[in-house]
Parts: C-alpha cells; structure tokens; sequence
C-alpha cells in the first residue's frame, strides 16, 4: 500500500527561502475558521442532520467533477450509479481503479485531505486499497461525529450559505433557525427557474411563484413584488445574498414600458428569438435595484453553457459534468446594469467567471473602477492551484486585494470543505510570499492581509 | 513609521542563481539614459518650465490610476478634488489613509520609487506620515530642483515625446526649439479628434482643421491634405511618430470613391450605423499611406471602451479610470491595412494591445511575419511587472526580441518615468536571467540584449 | 568562434531541488524511441530515401518558421531562395548573418540540436562561421548516414506518420511497404482539398476524387462513398487516423436531404455566403461518422487564417509563414458534431488549437467529459517552452494526463524531429518536477506517469 500522507508543505514555491515566508503565513490562518458565503450543500443535511450512507454515494455519485473524469476515460454512467441502481460497493470499486486519473487534478487534493483528516485513512485510494476504504468510511458514516452538523463543528465552520430556489419553502432554514444548534447555515436567494424564460417549467415557476407570495405575476408589476417577497423572506432567514446563474452576463435597462411587454411575451411562452436573453438581461438590471433597496449582496454566475450534451442531459439530467464553459463580454455586457446603479456605494455586485481571459482585461478594470464590484474567487474548473496564482496574478495589479470576496468553497460536496478552504490559503500563502520575497510587498504587510484573504474579506463583500 | 526603502533586487526572482544573472545585468542598464518614445506629459511643463503647486496636484488629482482606485473603494470623487474645488491637503490625506489599498500595484512602485528618489521620502505614505509627504514635497516642488525641465536632467531623460492634437498649435514645442535648454522634446500627431466621427465636436474639428491648414476640408482630397500639411508641421519640429487610440483594430482599403462618399457622410454628421468605425478604419489605412510617404511611425492603441460610464463621464470628463478593455480581433481587422501597405520596407506600424490573449494568438505571429509591424510594450493596465512578464513570455518565441519595440512609459506622471523605466529594466532583466538559467540564452547573448531592450529598440523602431 | 554546446539541464527548473527531480525523471525517457503520430515529412524521403542536397535546402528555403522571421525583419523572399533561383550558399549567408533574431526561440533550440547532433557541430552559427558550417553540413549530407532512411533510423524513430491528399496515390508509403526497409511510415488521411468550397481547385478535386474511386462524386452519396474508398486505401496501406484544418472548429449536423442540397450547391460553385463553411461543418460529422465505422482516429487542426497576405500567397504560395491565428470557438463549435457522436466510445477525436485561451474555459472541460475527445499537444506556435508549460497547467487540473494525446512534433523538418522529441520531454519532466516539489504529485507517480506523456498517450491515442 502506497502512502499518501499529505505533505505540510504541499502547494508551498518550491524555492526555499519563498517556502519559509509562506510557511509563516501560513501559520497565521491555518486553524482560523470557516466562512463559506457560498456554496451548495444541501439544506436537508442542515435541517434533518441525518446520516450518510456510504461512500459511493457521498464521494462519487453526485460528484459532477468524479463523474465526467471516469465518463471520459469510457465509464458509463450506470457503472457510476448514474441513470442505474447500481451496487455502491462496485460504484466504490470502479472509482477507486481509476483514482489514478485524477492526478494533479484539484479533486484528488481535496479527495485525499478528506479521506486523511475525516476518515484517518493516509494511503493512496486504488483497487487495492478499495474495500479496506468502503468499509472505513462506512463505519464512520454511522457514527454520530460524521453527522452534517457535527462535521459543521468539527470543520470549524462559522457560517454557512446554502444555494435556494426561488421557489424554496426554506424549511430546513426554519429547521435551523428553530433549533438548539449553533450552526449559522443561511439561505441565499436563486431565482433562476423564475427569471430564465428557457429553464424547465418556466411558466409554471411564475405561477407557483404568484401561489407562494400572493402577488399577481400574471403582471410585470406583480412580478417584481413576487421577488420583492420572496427576498423579504431569504433576509428573514438570515439571507445577504443572492445568486444569478447566467449563460452570460448581458444587461439591459429598457424602458418599464418595454420590459413590462416583454415580460408579457416570455410569461406567455410568446417570446420573440432574442427575448429569452433580453429577458435575463433585464432582470439582472431588476435584481440590482431590489439589492439597492432591501441591501442583498448580489453574485452573478455567467457563462456557463449548461447541458452542453443533448443526450446527457435527456437520459442523466442536469449537473453531470456537461456544462462547458464559454467566451463571455462583461465589458458590454454589465455596462446597461452599471450605468443603472452602478455608482450606487448600497449596491454589492459580486463577479464571477469561467473565462479567465476576463481577468486581467475587463473585470479587474470594471472592478478597480466602480465601487459596486467585488471579484468573486476563481470560479469551478478555475477552483484549483493554477487557476487560483492566475486568477491574483492577473487580477491583483489593477484591483488591488480591497476589491475581491475572499474565497467561496462553491461546493455540494460536503467533507471537500476544509480542504479547499486550506487549498485556497495554501496558495494565498505562496502568492503573498512570492509577493514578499521580490519585495513588492513587505512581510508585515503579507502578515496583515493573509487574514483578510482568508475570512475577512469575504465577511465584508457578503455582509457575514 | 515604517520604513519603506526600495529593496535592490526589487523585482528579481527569488532563486538565487537566476538572481545573481538578474542583479549582474541591470547593474549594465540601469543608470543608462532614459529614451520615452511615447507618453503624455504636458508640453507646457517643457515649453515654459513652471513649479509645480503641491502633492495632491502633483500625484493624487490628475492620476487615473490613483484615483479609479480610490472611487472603486467608495471615495468619492469630489474628496479626491475632481468635479469640486477640494483642499489639497485634505485630497492627501484621504490618499494617504487609503495608500494601504495599492499594495502590490504598480502605482504603489512607481509612487514609493518617486517619494524616495525624487524627494527622499524612505517611509511609508499613511494616515500617520500624510502631513510629513506633504509639506516636505510641497517644499521640494518650491525648488529649482523640482521644476520640469530640472527633473528632466535629473532623470537622466535623453529624449521624450509628447502626445498632441492635430488641432495644437505646438507653441510649447516651438518655445522649447528656441530656447537655450537642450532638452529633447518632441511631439506626437494624434489625430483622433479629427479622425474619429464619434469624437466630442468632430465636425468643428474638421472645420478647425481646414482653417489651420487652409485645406477645403469639406472635400475628402483636401481633408487628407489637411493631415498632410499638419504631419509635416509636427516633422518640422521633431515628431518622428503618430499616435492612434481606436476602440478597435479595424481597417479598411475602399475604392478611393467609397472613401470620399462616406467621408461626405461623416463629416456632415450624416453617417449610416456602422459609417464611423468604417471611417476610422479607412482612416487607419490613409495614415499608414502617409506614413510610408513622410516616414512617420504610427502607433495603434487599440481596444480601449472610452468612458464605459455615462455618469463619470457626464459629471467628471474623460480619463477618470473609466475606460475599459474589451476583446480584440487584430487578425482580421489589420488585414486590408496590411494588404495595402503591409509588405513597405518603409512603413513601420507599433501596435499596441489591452487584450493579451491577443499576444500569442495574434501579434506575436502578424510582427513575426510582416516587415512593417513592431509590438508596443504592455499597455496601461499591463504596464506592471505580471503584465510585462507576460507579454515576454507570450511574445517572444514566435516574434524574437528585434520586432518589438522596447519600452514606452506612456505616461502623464512626470515623476514616474524614472520609475516606470526601473521596473521595465528590471522584468526584462529578471526574464532574461530565467532565460539563461534554463539554458535558453548564454549569459554572453543576454548581455548583449539587455541594452536593446533598455533604449535600443526604442530608439530603432521611433527614428529617436 | 563561440561555443554553442547543449548544456544538458537546458530548459529544466532554475530551483536546484526541483532541477533534480526533472533530471531524475528525463534520464528516464530521454532515449526512448520516437513515435511520431502526426507530422509532414516528405513521403518521397522515405520511399526514394534520396540524398538532401544542401544546408540552404534542408534548414532555410522550405522552413516557413525561418522564412517568416527573416521577411519580419526586412530580408526579401528572393534573397531567401523563395520566389527566385539563389545561390544556396548566399541564402545560408544570409541566414547566418541574421542567426541572433532566433535568439530565444523555438527555431534556435531545434537548430542547435540539430548542428550538434546530426552534424557535430558546436559553435553558434553566425556570419563568421557561415562558411563552415556549410561545407560541413553539405558533406556530411552526401554521406549514406545522412540519407532519410537512415535518419530515421539513427534519430531511433520508431513510427511516423505523414500527411497525405485525399487525391495523393500513395505511391511512396507502397514503394515502403514493398522495400526491405523496416522503418514504419503509414500515411494520414487529409482530405480538405475535397471538402473545402473555398481550396484551390475544388471542383476539379471533386471530379479526380471520382476518377480516383469511380464513385459518382457529382452526388451527395456517391461524394461520401469515395471518401470511404479512399479511407479504405489510407487504412491498407497502415494509416490509423486522418486530419482536418479547419478554418474554424463549426460542425453541423444537418438532415441528410439538406446536406445533399448543401453539396449541391458547392459542387457546382454555385454556394452562397456561409455554404463553404457550412460544408466543412457538415463533413466533420460526416467524417466523424465514418470514423465510428472504419476506426480511423480524427485530428482537427482549427483556427489558422491560411494566406492572411494576399501578396505574399500570390507571389511566393501557401505555407510562407504568413498564416494568422484567430479566436476559435470550440464550445458552440463542437456541439453539432459531439451531439451527434460524441458519446461514441468508437470515435477518438484529437483537438488542437492555436488559440490558448480556449485550453482551460473550452478544451479541457470538453475533454474532460466526453469520451471521444483528447487534446493534442501544443500547436505551431505554441510547439515551445513557454507554450507547452502553459498547456499543461491549463489543462491538467480539468482534464488530467489521459485525456491529451502525448506529443507530435508536427514537421516538414526531419532534422528537427529530435529536438522537438527533446524539447517536449524536457519541458514535461519541468513540469512533472514542479509538481512533485510542490507536493501535488509523488516522485513515484512522476516517475510513472514521465513514459505515458512521452510515448504511451500517442501510441494510445492514434492506435499506434
């Protein structure tokens, strides 16, 4: 058996006298908590604490990341339990003779910190070791310090956002609230399948939407109460935030008039080619004013080109790896969102994207420019040690630090939560030193920001 | 107070070997004159040497950079004495609390270098040290020492270039010709304001244009004559290059006809959508024409969104740190130039970029193939030590070294440009010494690139 | 005379602990075989095996990376031996008078190699010792060991593939197949010549393609079975994949009653705007199609604007270095072609690109889930240092090591195919290195994993 025990020094320059600086940085942050302002794990866990019940189905099968690896390598779904009943052992099995693929990627980073500090297993995941891991991690998903809210504990979390419908009756939230858990787990307001014309069941989110408020979203007045209401409840919960997932980040600012006929025309399925994207583009505009008005931090998510396979998405549905990112203009496409409120010090407006060329040309500009924009960390596939030194590298020189949220785990998958938070201040910490050691930055001055990168600045940007 | 003396091996890299081949280069340049083949100070500094009146004047006010930054962080733009009639040393002071804000920027390299070498200020700039910085500068600038045309010495300046309109009537270059002060100081055409339909007062330009020529420039034959006869003013007193900033990369080459008609719209405001980027598309191609003619080099600064905020720029003007970069397309858009002209010996076009996925995909390959084009150094928001890094990186295994075109400090910041100088010295030192440390170049080679890189390709690719 | 000699740790990291671990990993694949899957080697070297006749012909006249550098800086195409008949030893004069412009590129590495190497020689080239290293080189060229075959042979190439018309008749991959040479060289199926609207001659291409295979080629169906016939051909004679350069990387996927309209159209000359491309997105699918049923693995070269120069294409041809990349859009691209095979484990189809800022936002999640798809290595200009390193971190952290497809060295330059094997070796045990200094690889996996990206992936990837 191979040991895989994690390196203290892993993810540190390799340059000694660079690696000493970032050890001391280190130090600083390495225990401070856990602030995860966004993310998606499951309300469920939160509310109900209930148990998990192996480790197929909490490492593998609602992994999109581990899913589309092995699709690529020629596993079908059904092997992986997706679109099939299939055994968890031999979905276990089938992963672990292929962990091999997941070198130097950042799933493997995270898989082997869980599986070392959650589950105290040190050696390297293979067909070997497969069954010998399935039955540890089983043993210990029985116990009650594997328990959701336990871990919370045991991961140091001190806050918690989850991702939430639009639609959501928030009940696990109220299950929270209500209980004698200390846990602060908050709602964060997603009103995707009630803005974008071309989700599933659009029209009939509306009118679930008009049930839940009362308001008559039937008009385009109606309408905008209905998430004037439904934020109103988000903020009741606990909520600073929304989130908007969109293929891009188009803005529009029309004319009530106009935005109330076309509001009239997606609403009745009526729509025009172009008005589904007019649409999301106006309500982007929309949300903005409504986070001037009741002070929700606003995300936007852009430019994911989601279900890219047809037949992935009819026969295994949505989440399975198949979204692929694509090209995104945020230079002309916030500018009708900007020039609304863009200059507005109430608005909070958090970017986020997948096309890294973005960088360094128009989002650190737009975000060292207007005071309404924050940088949200790098974003999905960008989550990584890589993606992590470019995004600072491109980003850093034009917005400064000031002018980013710190970092968000973004994740459904619950024991990879510290590990990308220590991932995340791993590379700060290298970043920071490398800043130090060619003397664009003191160490008094790493010493006094690695805080903020770690927790601060994401309690400032989400109001935490 | 904390002290803030410039390391020297600032800007180095950290291995020690590749630092020792860094430190042993830039011990060759770094005392060599300074060359600024572009840039933007004023000419009325040259032309009638005056004292500058106080710090914030001096480096907060007038400083995009400065100030973009300080707005993106919620300050307004009144405190920072722009829109309103604010206390200097109450801009200072705002500047001073928020200096922690650019950590790791350029502008905090560049303002340290000016503090500590032009008026040895060795602390940091704070809330604390606010009032020391300024009325130690204020009593600095009252000097004869600190007067434009002694800085010039001082900085070891051996030629600058201004940037001008085509409507300036040059009298500060003139009182500089005549007058005793040796100094270099030559202008730059920048035609936009005559050029560009979109252009605020484009059609008085037109009509000015015409008087200052006596050019009928009503008629496109003796519009192109009016740039002619201005061009050839701009020669006479030492320009030896053009400057263009264009939203975009595209040219054009229409039949001569086509080209008169849509100037005949243009220029009576009677244009088509689309009728003023073709104009100043066309226009590209007429001013390569000239150039070939009358030997002027021309620069492209293409891709910058001019005043992407309504508000700042109705309520502030131009160059507040509102413009924004979008993509790029030099491909396509340089073709019909470069079909015309392209293949001149006597034509030489430096372009410049704000989208650096441009640099490998696009400029390397167009300046290593066509004899008329050379790359501009990193521009604006990649005139940083990750932006020039960059760029090398990016550019030079297909284009080499002998097709780009040195550094420019492109700067209206009078006291940066030893800065800006010292940086770009030292990235190019420090890739050379990974160049060499990897066994890419000789030591023997870099030594003798390093001077090229400082002042030599400069001085080549401007006729300086 | 200066002494050029290879330093046997060029291009591994300046960081001496890192520098031994990519040592330790190179003394394990540096002389292990050639496999070369994709390239554009003369077949008529390897069916004539006939002598080079001099330095000029073999490294300047036909290389294009050369060429386009010298034309860059002012060198005319006929004092190149391009466009008029030279002097070869006068085009080598001159080459070596301007050998300091390469300084820093990929040529420079390759032609070193290969002057020591091949050649023996060891002093850098430059006008001094032009002379000498011509005559050296022309001797050793009229040598039997420096004929093609035995190149190959000592060079310890153990597979190459050419690049071959669809019109080609194959003459010399039988003449190898019928000698008693043991080397393998199998041909690759490159029909654009007949499937571009818009290539030289495609009508007549279209006709001789049905003299060829006495398939009907005047209709849609007898179009594609002479496409089969010709595959059919490539297959017998040991070809294992085809190529496809493509302006772009479009796909469509239209009813066969459309596409044969389409056909139509084209056919007869008589397409409107957007046939041509339109035609070429139809025929990847088409030959995608073709591929799930005869195994041939699909390369898809995209986004190279072929002949930017009108001048220069009608002067001096096609491949004069004057071919321009552009943005490419694989995400929308693609979709027609993956919806309609790409869940096919039938079908290998290998991506490149010239367009890098698609590697981590496109090809890596691309690649990353679906099974088709790998990504081949770096492309043209990206075959370098700088731009293999930033391939591999781009693309590792989504997509992993098995879903790129090993290296090509992609050349019509048969000396340079060792140091291009060289290059890329090197440059992966940097990278590998970088990795297991910084704890996200152990030195075992390094170590495993080193064989796979040399030769392993390739072979798997093209069935070889």
């Amino acid at each position: 058996m191979i040991d895989a025990t994690l390196h203290p020094d892993r993810l540190f320059p390799a340059d000694p006298a660079t690696r000493a600086i970032a050890r001391s940085l280190f130090a600083k942050v390495e225990h401070m908590p856990i602030v995860s302002p966004h993310g998606h794990t499951d309300p469920t866990w939160w509310g109900d604490n209930p148990s998990f019940s192996n480790a197929a189905d909490l490492f593998v099968i609602p992994d999109h990341y581990v899913v589309r690896m092995l699709v690529s390598q020629g596993v079908p779904f059904e092997d992986l339990g997706v679109g099939a009943a299939t055994d968890p052992r031999a979905v276990w099995r089938r992963f672990a003779a292929h962990y091999h693929l997941f070198a130097a990627t950042p799933s493997r980073l995270w898989l082997d910190h869980a599986f070392q500090t959650v589950f105290g297993l040190t050696q390297r995941l293979s067909e070997t070791t497969a069954d010998m891991f399935y039955d540890a991690i089983g043993a210990a998903l029985a116990t009650e310090a594997c328990k959701p809210r336990a871990l919370y504990d045991r991961f140091g979390i001190e806050a918690i956002a989850t991702t939430d419908s639009a639609l959501d009756d928030l009940a696990h939230h109220r299950a929270v609230r209500d209980s004698d858990w200390s846990g602060r787990v908050v709602p964060t307001y997603r009103p995707d399948a009630c803005v974008d014309p071309e989700f599933d069941g659009f029209t009939d989110n509306l009118a679930r939407l008009g049930e839940i408020t009362g308001c008559d979203t039937t008009t385009w007045a109606g309408y905008l109460d209905a998430h004037r209401a439904r934020r109103a409840c988000f903020i009741e919960l606990g909520a600073t935030a929304t989130d908007h997932g969109h293929p891009t980040a188009a803005t529009l600012d029309l004319p009530q008039d106009e935005a109330a006929a076309l509001f009239a025309r997606v609403s009745r399925n009526a729509g025009a080619p172009g008005d589904a994207e007019a649409f999301r583009a106006q309500m982007l505009t929309e949300m903005a004013r409504m986070s001037v008005d009741d002070g929700l931090v606003m995300q936007l998510h852009a430019g994911s080109s989601r279900n890219h396979s047809d037949m992935v998405h009819a026969r295994y549905g949505r989440d399975r790896g198949f979204d692929i990112p694509a090209r995104t203009d945020f230079t002309g496409g916030l500018r009708p969102l900007l020039n609304a409120v863009g200059m507005d010090s109430r608005l909070t407006l958090i970017l986020f994207t997948l096309d890294e060329s973005t960088y360094a040309r128009e989002l650190a500009p737009l975000a060292g420019a207007y005071p309404c924009l924050r940088l949200g960390p790098p974003w999905w596939f960008h989550d990584s040690y890589e993606g992590m030194l470019r995004f600072r590298e491109r980003v850093t020189e034009t917005a400064g630090f000031a002018n980013t949220a710190g970092f968000n785990d973004d994740t459904r998958a619950l024991c990879s939560i510290p590990a990308r938070h220590d991932v995340a201040r791993r590379v700060d910490c290298a970043f920071l030193a490398q800043q130090v050691v060619t003397h664009r930055l003191s160490e008094e001055e790493a010493h006094a920001l690695i805080p903020d990168l770690t927790t601060g600045l994401a309690k400032k940007a989400y109001n935490l």
